[in-house]
């Protein structure tokens, strides 16, 4: 049977048509959180804590509140009152409800550096600063800790007097900072490793590193007298951050809307919640809208990061290179609340491969950090960071192609993953094939302390809830509302999907993200969800729109409506080949043949395919300086069907980039003190320009069969190989094993001493 | 048969809730098209005509532009081309657009005092207003004429060089400011004079009144990089705003946004065009949003006030009293563009009766003023002040109540209108009755110089096109967005007809006005249509919540949604008493059941019922000073069914008070050289609340047969039958019959005189 190509099955899905909000960005019109002004708006700033850990004693506004200047000052109990209410709350919810007070101002104590202690609103930012100061805090200052083994340790500075590890298999209680430790399974571990012939066990760790968005947080709230709450900021998730808002301030959803502002980057780090409570409070003190915008330095030390880890990894194989066992402990730092993306690290690690029995523990551990946040793949990267090094071990142990040993084991349709997911038909296979057969791979690498190193990893993405409005305007032109906020061109891709049903061009689709009223519930940009769910939203709005407009040419004709069919764009009848029109055409007279004509979708449909990728990448290290030099990247990527296949490649070049950020130079550099030393972007170092070579981005189709056109998630794999590529180039260049993160040049330098010495 | 009262056949239509946008106006909160700002924001200044009447000569820009502070200069050549294109449109075509583009910005000739001539950007609005004077105008002044009889005469000064009569029955062509003459007949109108035993004829003038809305026209217009325009403006249609634009603009309607701000009065004079076009010429000059907004002076010169008139009314009626021959003819001026609204008039006047025979003659007018606009029904106050005084002279006369006069011949059921429409039930006896019963008619009125008045009014209404989207939030309340412009309350009585289908609170529905990106294509607000259709809109969205939670709750439940009835709020299974549930319980599940649920309507209905409308007025004339006291007023209208009578009795008192002042004081007063000499609200004197009595509003409810709930327009038919009924009182209190409007003290005092003097 032949089977029709893309470019034969489609007319817009897989063009790279320009993208409708591109202009704006491009010539710096869009407007973001930190662009809206309102009548009468003032400005809130935050006083956040001087120590990485300390008792709170008292907090005295007396002084603050008597200057003439100070419009409002906000505290923790300002916040949704969970105190006089814990009688009626299990001891469990409350700690959970405090964890979420307490992370947006603290209570009684202030655990890491940056903590909002207090928020105060003045008529401009530089005077709201300036006043902080008159808020007194008596601390007490304590110990700290600020990474996640010592966090461990028995003797560490407790973080949370009332914490216990929730987990299974652990006799703590009381008097820990691991919050929970968890254990999954997959067949049988022993048994696993006694059919091995061999086993290869090594540990990891990597630091705290920062999504990076060029876009600080922000939030302006305007808390209206009939306690109706607006909110505008740039989120990930505006519903989420709707309903999230709604509990912190004890309001209804209905009577919180969020609009949408244009979203300066986010990579997991905009879902959370942390300047728009405080502005709401503010604002209801005030009575005036307040603006809060963060700075650069508020975002490092107080938005949330990804964990720094402590991975250790286990596999054993045959002689022949049959993995029979994937065993792995991930302790990961949450920062100073629970909640670390330990899932995504457990249920992602091994997933490239068909592993028979898989055992992972988890350790949820809290320490004297800003609280973690998801990042790209969150967990994963740190997971494939351990077993593709160790993949990549195996392989030079055995003499095996680095990548045939990976096909030989790979993930295929029916494999079983930790999480107990069968997978369906995945890319894995054909994302190694490409790698194989690709020249990079075969090209000769000539030169002293040059490696190439290969990686692959996985990302299960995800999806959830999305809603699509489509309203037909009169020149024939759709105005096409969405729920979800747009990361790295989604409005545009969901166009496509609309047009691609209707057989209109993608530049008549215009689309917008609608505020929470405006359009129904939609999950936000997470799970590499979005082209999946909302495309699929609006692949279903176009339908409604077509079958209306099919309704209305009956209608018009006087015919049965089973007599008029939707074929290419053209509305005609089956059996009368005088009639028939367009879109187009029907446009101008929908008014006077019936009413407009919208369409619209509200769905959660399950079956966002898993997604699979694969780096090759060259390096050079410098032996003098210990600089590692990317040669040459090329990243694979399975994305069932690409869209648009110029944002799909910008998605696979941004988590390359990001990957050899987080490899090779990003990290919290935590002081004695506990405070981190390089909170701006000089200090904090992530790629340019000038560090990258082209990053060649390879997509490989799979349709993912669970959705319309085969889209799979594309967001977040692409940073699931490249810490591991890199370290195997670099063990390929230099003969080292590095096992932690970054390598940057004074980490390479003591690794390539302490080599040559025979260590 | 028992007729179910409207208490018993309705929970929330009917009441009073407290309405959703009132604490923001209140409190000062809500946000008028003034109120937004944006990042890189300038402003722009209209260079006007200081002239009634000028050719301009030449337009010299060239020092404006040398200026370093000129950002950008509009000119009426910047609109959408129709001079290159005259070839491709007929001459009438030609005309229409020429007309349209030279009422924004002044091509060949000025045509009223404050006539746009160009347009300037610059970073204030105090600079741009200073920097005008730079952009040099060569005018050669022409005599003017600014009323409608005199602009009529044939040596009257020409506006249009080109203009023709496009009426019928007229020989002119050419040389004429008499833009068309139309006539309506039904019946025989000469054999229906023939019936009658008695002939009245008078004739009556009235002057050109502003619709006095608080807030000025505005236009805050943002051009793309792209050409996609988004417009934040107050406007009584949005979608019609959208598409004007976008014609004079040259652009797709799809790429044009109109952000809906609130709306601070419009009264049919907020839906032309001013500023927007200027405003969108200039950003896309400057690249940056441009904000303009209109002084008071600026409002009352040059946006569109309703048309003075001279009217000519003629009734034969029987000894008995029947009317037997209506006849009149009507001459507005339409300032300096033609398009008075003549129909509102003809189609109205005779309509609260049942005629035989009718005849008017319309004549549209240009003259050195302001182009006009709809105001409140418009025409139709003027139409009513000529019948009602011809009506109350002829019950004097035939020594007839005239009350029963009117109810003699009052219109009913299968009464045929001028427009040919037959009417379906209306309410006039039903007015007309509430009228004779209430106490008002019949209390004793003494004192000297006092006197009673009545008159009646009737109003077509229409509806058009309306689109409401509604989304169910997690906490069961309901996101309504519409797409109508608010007057009065609108939103709120969408929300009341929402939450009446679905058995809710009012309160939990949350309507707010989307703009024309995010909810389908809606007419504005005219007619006194919104409650009507937008109203319909959201009954229809309500249903279509009900069907999608019906279904919900059968596959939730695994029954057939045949099983499924939604009675009361409640949803449940018709033979399983176990199974029920509520919209609030399921909202929190939706996302998790199948997904969010969201209801929309897109319609456009006919049968917006026609209103009728009756006013008792007594006055006190002080014959020292000639100014008329209102004494007591009460007002009766047919709201069909009342949503929210509050509202409703909003609406009535709008009505009588706008009618009053334009009985008794509003006029545009013009100088010798065509200008407008009281452009300030204190010179132009609108009634305060020192002027006015307590407007007693009398509900009648006639149900409209056509609409759900029995909805007919109310916003209209208030303003019609006052100035009459004003008229007819200060016979009663003086003996004396006014001819013409505003009744104002000087008017009176030289009627007074007059009528002493035997005359």
């Amino acid at each position: 049977m032949a089977t029709e190509t893309k470019e034969q099955k489609y007319k817009v899905v897989g063009t790279r048509p320009i993208r409708q909000d591109g202009f704006d960005k491009v010539m710096g019109k869009a407007r973001f959180g930190a662009d809206i002004t309102l009548p009468g708006m003032v400005h809130g700033k935050v006083l956040r804590s001087p120590h990485a850990h300390a008792v709170i004693k008292s907090i005295d506004t007396s002084k603050a509140e008597a200057h003439p200047d100070v419009l409002a000052i906000a505290l923790s109990a300002d916040l949704a009152v969970v105190g006089e209410e814990m009688a009626e709350l299990g001891e469990e919810t409350y700690t959970a409800l405090k964890y979420v007070k307490d992370k947006m101002l603290a209570s009684d104590k202030a655990l890491f550096k940056g903590h909002p202690i207090a928020a105060l609103a003045a008529t401009s930012p530089h005077l709201a600063e300036e006043l902080l100061s008159l808020i007194e805090v008596d601390y007490e200052v304590l110990p700290s800790v600020t990474n996640v083994e010592d966090a461990m340790k028995p003797d560490a500075p407790l973080l949370h007097r009332q914490m216990t590890t929730g987990g299974i298999n652990d006799e703590q209680v009381g008097g820990t900072n691991i919050a929970a430790h968890n254990q999954f399974d997959l067949g049988d571990i022993e048994k696993g490793f006694a059919a091995a012939d061999r086993v290869f066990e090594r540990e990891f760790r990597t630091k705290s590193v920062h999504q990076g968005y060029i876009e600080p947080q922000n939030g302006t709230a305007s808390w209206g007298p009939d306690g109706h709450l607006t909110v505008w900021c740039s989120s990930q998730g505006h519903f989420g951050t709707r309903n999230s808002l709604a509990k912190l301030l004890g309001l209804h959803e209905s009577k919180v809307k969020i609009v949408y502002m244009e979203l300066g980057g986010g990579f997991g780090g905009k879902h959370a919640l942390y300047l728009e409570p405080l502005a709401a409070v503010l604002s209801r003190k005030t009575g005036l809208p307040v603006k809060m915008t963060m700075s650069r330095a508020e975002v490092m030390e107080a938005t949330g990061p990804a964990s720094g880890s402590h991975i250790k990894a286990k596999i054993g194989v045959t002689s022949e290179g049959k993995i029979t066992a994937g065993q792995a402990s991930l302790a990961f730092e949450s920062g100073a609340y629970p909640g670390a993306s330990l899932g995504g690290a457990a249920n992602n690690m091994f997933s490239p491969y068909d592993i028979e029995n898989i055992h992972v523990d988890t350790y949820d551990v809290v320490d004297n950090k800003t609280k973690t946040s998801a990042y790209r793949a969150p967990g994963a990267p740190h997971g494939a960071f351990a077993v593709e090094s160790v993949i990549d071990e195996i392989a030079e142990a055995l003499d095996m192609d680095p990548m045939d040993l990976r096909i030989m084991n790979g993930a295929h349709e029916g494999t079983r993953r930790l999480n107990g997911v069968v997978n369906p038909r995945v890319g894995m296979l054909e994302t190694a094939e490409a790698v194989k057969s690709h020249p990079h791979y075969s090209a000769p690498l000539e030169g002293k302390n040059r490696g190439r190193g290969v990686a692959m990893g996985f990302w299960g993405n995800g999806a959830g809830p999305a809603s699509a409005m489509a309203s037909v305007a009169s020149d024939g032109g759709v105005l096409l509302t969405v729920g979800t906020s747009d990361v790295g061109g989604t409005r545009a891709t969901a166009a496509q999907q609309f047009a691609e049903v209707l057989g209109m061009a993608a530049e008549d689709v215009l689309p917008q993200v609608g505020d929470t009223d405006s359009v129904g519930f939609s999950s936000g940009a997470g799970g590499s969800g979005v082209t999946f769910k909302t495309g699929w939203a609006a692949y279903e709005a176009a339908q409604d729109v077509k079958r209306q407009l099919v309704a209305r040419a009956a209608a018009i004709w006087e015919t049965d409506v089973d007599e008029v069919e939707y074929v290419d764009g053209v509305i005609r009848h089956r059996s009368d080949p005088e009639l028939h029109t367009t879109l187009k055409e029907l446009a101008p007279n929908l008014n006077t043949t019936g009413g407009p004509i919208v369409g619209r979708a509200n769905l959660n449909n399950p079956g966002a395919g898993g997604a699979h990728g694969a780096n090759i990448v060259d390096v050079e290290v410098d032996p003098e300086t210990g600089k590692v030099k990317i040669l040459r990247f090329t990243a694979f990527q399975d994305a069932g069907t690409a869209i648009n296949p110029d944002f799909v490649e910008g998605q696979i070049q941004g988590g390359a980039v990001q990957g050899i950020g987080w490899a090779l130079n990003e990290e919290y550099f935590m002081g004695a003190e506990g405070q981190m030393m390089n909170t701006s972007l000089l200090d904090y170092r992530m790629p340019t320009i000038l560090d990258l070579p082209m990053i060649e981005a390879v997509i490989i189709e799979v349709p993912n069969p669970a959705h319309p056109f085969g889209v799979r998630g594309v967001g977040e794999v692409g940073l699931v190989p490249p810490l591991a590529a890199i370290a195997n180039a670099i063990h390929n260049a230099t003969g080292i094993r590095m096992p932690e993160l970054p390598m940057s040049p004074s980490v390479m330098l003591a690794a390539i001493e302490s080599h040559g010495n025979g260590h």
